[in-house]
């Protein structure tokens, strides 16, 4: 959003504010995603030696619809179901581990984040898009000591 | 989630129950999203004749950080920003209409909705993904008779 | 927000604008309220041949914290916590019956709303205020079938 | 939600777990409330020089719905309007500064944080509940510089 002179200037300014007096002064934006599903895999963790280790895992979401719901309800329609598979990061010290640790293949989770299109070269070398939700808060759903 | 076998009978036994018991019997998930940033590009309207008309626009985010944040806050460091930028599709039947109409570059937006990883061919034949956030809610923070 | 005539115009005006565009034209709010915790009680049905009838649980959440977490983080700082008891009242026809019926005491649920500041008169004539959470959408985290 | 002498136990324990690994094995709750409106007065500060000052502020969300639209939806039903007020108190180090000094009567805002159903003593010796929103976050979505 700024451009470099301006960012240079901008950061002399901010250095000398709380983060909080910026918050004010700056127009702020949200980027929230907030999913509760069901774990696909167990977690991998990427960089475990580099310097932004990373806790990997896929979680599903489940989608119902009745047909023609969307223009006036009729109880009797059919019944639709579409399930969408999300790729969740986390690089937080601290929930990383845990994530690594505490997360099991089947477990339901209520992850809490922000969106992010990285993108990567395959083994085409094609430049590809890798939607990603970084993960800042997760709450097990299932209990630990059952096997989900 | 179900194959299709169970499918046929889940949907015989789902046609005459209500959405609402449904709900409460079905292990059910959440997908949302909220977005609050600055429109890219006027929208523009695909498949405007076809079955599944849809609005599309671009919706910019910021975040502001400072480096060594993550760790323990350091007030005097420098502030970083990254700026990302979202598709949104506006499918739903009314409100798809208001954001061709009203929704301006530069206005500012709160985008509710869910998140969407679908997957198109481009031009050389490759498979791309192509994730978008479905709207389901937007409010206009900038007053529509201001020129953003 | 608005006096009484200008009620009468906008009434006029709104008669004949689909719900979508009135909410491009007017500045709109949000009250959300998200509650994951455990049901207190068996609910109960108020009104239940009345025209509003409405059911009624109470919901615990509860808050883990180190002293001294406000201000820098001390992991060896002990832990606090703090329950909290919400009252939660369903009116939406449909939901209504499910929550009497399939929410039980102990349970864990995820239950969406807004806030509503009622009031009334108690038994000693004193006007009382009465917070309740107005549901619009539960999700239940614990299985039916399992006795919670 | 523990019993005294299952506190002393649990906090022994609590002492040697990051907060992180606490929320994994813990059962955890959710307490969040998100109101974008409009303020009612310039806040007040209290207990400025005491422990905990405060600030606090009132915010009024406003909602549309038309008459029969809970059941079908009716296009030509008439628009009501509901206005609720919120008291919003900031403790928050920092950010109760920063709202004591850049939050404004008529100022649009987002407000997200928990509900609190405080008690107090009024001066006829009544016992009183006092809801609260906590804020932990304030995005300001009027221009600073408007006079709103």
């Amino acid at each position: 959003m700024f451009h470099r002179p301006v960012l240079q200037v901008f950061r002399q300014f901010a250095r000398c504010q709380s983060t909080d007096s910026l918050s004010a002064i700056l127009e702020r934006s949200m980027n929230k995603v907030q999913l509760l599903g069901r774990v696909g895999q167990d977690p991998v963790m990427r960089q475990a030696d580099g310097k932004n280790p990373v806790t990997i895992f896929s979680l599903a979401t489940n989608e119902l619809w009745r047909s023609g719901e969307n223009e006036v309800f009729q109880p009797a329609g059919d019944v639709n179901q579409k399930t969408t598979w999300h790729r969740v990061s986390v690089f937080r010290p601290g929930l990383r581990d845990v994530a690594y640790q505490h997360v099991k293949k089947g477990a339901r989770l209520l992850v809490e984040g922000k969106i992010d299109y990285g993108e990567y070269t395959d083994k085409n070398n094609v430049r590809r898009q890798a939607t990603t939700i970084i993960a800042d808060n997760i709450i097990f759903l299932t209990d630990l000591r059952d096997k989900p």
